[in-house]
């Protein structure tokens, strides 16, 4: 099942600047991996099945670094407001509503559906701070093929009493509780995930920084979204140095941390998350939405920060990492106008950013390299076509730009077909 | 045919604020015109033939004021380049192939096609200089049922001798014969097209202007999209006090008069746009798209002009208005934080410049008051719909930005159905 040969016109990133590109090739999965790229089919593969895909796209799955399962209800809704205003308004209410876990259902199905539909094959989900609610979020990604972190949300301060937890020892009961179910599944795994510093006390914090280093695990958070939420973060720690400090005290950042945002990040913080190895998740349509404002990612890959592509739907509508390379090379253009130092991004590098960028942090993801993780789209783009003929290079573009989700006709992760 | 009533849930602008918003409505189709929206059928219509769309959403067709039919074939491609090198290298070898009628015929073919399925009624399009493959432009929208405006170009300088016209003498007669030939249509008519100060000289201008008021001609031209552009613009006319100037001293600028863009447009430009009547087209994905930068749209709008929205296809990559009417938002968002003066556009905004805003164009279009010609889209919103109850007002926002083409069950244009 999970050993085959796709032959097809091929693409993926080389390296940040540049494509490998093939037309007529052949791309071999042996047992889940990839064995490369050809022009031929090597001797030794001649007896793996071969699914004949002649003249379509086919590409590495896209890697969404940062959603919120929960807010997929709320696509579109209270985007006049800003981060704090509108986590008031309709975040903190909507997620209340996941202590239900019938309402949870019905919802959760929805938003992974929409997600299995689409061209990401891998995604790191922020939950809810409950766990019947978040288990089901895992079960139902399980089901879907879909490989992600999922996290269980703690939360105890500054929030509605409906949805905050009654206190730091309870949040890290409830979290062990959560580590303790999540054994069954495959493609499925736990990621501590505390909401932000805003959410979390300081003895949270110490508690969730003991569980981290106990259980081995990633860490999923936000960082320098928003000027009011950092000058709040400011008075809650006075005592650090800086956004990123406040996380670093409670020795969460890693090269298993993923931050969301960065949107202001300075150049002291992008050499803090640089050392530590941290991922930024760069989220263009939320930071455009929420009025956040256009992250230094030509600063951030300068300074030796790994980047990858978020969604963070609902913040972002859209859940296709496409529309996030899209959206990242627009806000850049834009960004550069304020700032004339940082270049625009490309088609390769916002390729490569939701690619092989956020494949890093789930292993040997998004490459077709031989020993990567097989996730792979083939993409139908006969209906794209102009009146003239593309290069793959050309055709990769306008598949970013144009497709829809109805346009891939083949979803592989691992090796196994979604569909 | 174009006498019936629409029953649904309707949501047109009232004001560039507030949103009228009426479920299980009537809206009243009376020999192409609309008679108004009520709550139950009046006694003098109880004949008319009622189309079911109950559940179903029911707003006004889009407007686009500004796209280039050559350039659908370019759309994703060469959007690395700034507008000058980007028109060198991609645009004018391009618009060349329109030479060939043929070429045109498989183009436009598709890029109609493209049109008529999303969710714009009306749009104003450049051709290119060749009559020929315009008036194939120009059937072919009349044959979609689209009410068009379009345009054969006229340049005679600054461009490769391939696609220029010989003279500006050249570039009248053949204008002449262009409008001769114009008369057939129904739905579709012809509007003056001078590209751009650069592709113009004054003799051109001078003659230009003639037939504007020989033939009563609207005019539609670019205007502040781009500093190079701009600078280009001083140093060809320094006799004028700015852009907008340039045109004036042709008597360009009037109330039928479109200018793409006004990225730049100071204080003084506003005026003169506001003073002269001119409509602004706002094109925010081209201006990202090409670095050009993020329009005062509401320094435009307090300034008195009147402003519509743009696909600036292939500046823009999307022909749909929805999508124009969410990059406005979000790139409003971004500017404001360059800008603090500058709010960002809201929902009911975006949606008041891309149906009642760019309609004002064409007469009484854009809204369901009586009187308004008929142009309206039947939306099937149902797969978007969240696990809990949404207003009307609340399901036109999440239309605008999450529904694709297939969305849309039936299109009317002047009470004809296109679908």
């Amino acid at each position: 099942m999970k050993t085959m040969i796709l032959k097809g016109d091929i693409c993926y990133s080389k390296t940040k600047k540049t494509l490998a590109c093939l037309k007529n090739g052949f791309l071999v999965c042996d047992s889940g991996l990839s064995a490369g790229v050809f022009p031929t089919i090597p001797e030794q593969y001649r007896r793996f099945p071969l699914k004949e895909y002649t003249g379509k796209l086919i590409i590495p799955g896209l890697i969404d670094l940062h959603t919120h399962g929960p807010q997929f209800s709320l696509r579109s809704l209270g985007l006049d407001k800003e981060l704090l205003d509108w986590l008031e308004a309709l975040v903190f209410p909507e997620e209340a509503k996941y202590s239900d876990i019938s309402y949870a259902e019905q919802a959760y199905t929805a938003a992974v559906g929409d997600v299995k539909k689409g061209p990401n094959t891998r995604a790191c989900f922020f939950g809810t701070v409950h766990t019947p609610s978040t288990l089901r979020l895992m079960t139902l990604l399980e089901e879907s093929g879909l490989v992600c972190r999922v996290g269980k949300v703690n939360m105890d301060r500054n929030c509605p009493d409906s949805l905050g937890e009654a206190s730091a020892e309870a949040s890290e009961t409830a979290t062990r509780a959560w580590l303790g179910q999540c054994d069954a599944y495959k493609n499925v795994a736990p990621i501590l995930t505390p909401r932000f510093i805003p959410s979390c006390t300081d003895d949270l914090m110490r508690r969730l920084s003991a569980i981290r280093k106990e259980y081995g695990l990633p860490v999923q958070s936000h960082l320098s979204e928003n000027l009011r939420e950092m000058a709040w973060v400011r008075e809650l720690c006075p005592e650090s140095t800086g956004y990123a400090d406040a996380y670093a005290r409670f020795d969460l950042l890693g090269p298993e941390t993923i931050m969301a945002h960065c949107v202001w990040s300075d150049s002291a913080e992008i050499e803090l998350l640089a050392q530590a190895g941290v991922f930024a998740a760069h989220c263009p349509q939320s930071n455009m939405n929420l009025s956040s404002g256009a992250a230094p990612v030509r600063k951030l890959l300068a300074g030796g920060v790994r980047v990858g592509l978020g969604s963070d739907v609902a913040g972002g509508v859209h859940p296709s990492i496409f529309r996030a390379m899209t959206d990242a090379i627009q806000v850049s253009k834009l960004r550069r106008i304020q700032d004339a130092e940082d270049d625009p991004l490309t088609l390769e590098e916002a390729f490569y950013l939701g690619t092989l960028g956020g494949g890093a942090f789930f292993g040997a993801v998004g490459s077709f390299e031989a020993g990567y993780e097989f996730d792979a789209l083939v993409i139908d783009d006969a209906s794209l076509a102009p009146p003239f003929p593309l290069s793959l290079r050309e055709r990769l573009e306008r598949v970013v730009y144009l497709s829809e989700d109805r346009h891939i006709i083949a979803k592989y992760v691992r090796g196994a077909p979604l569909f």
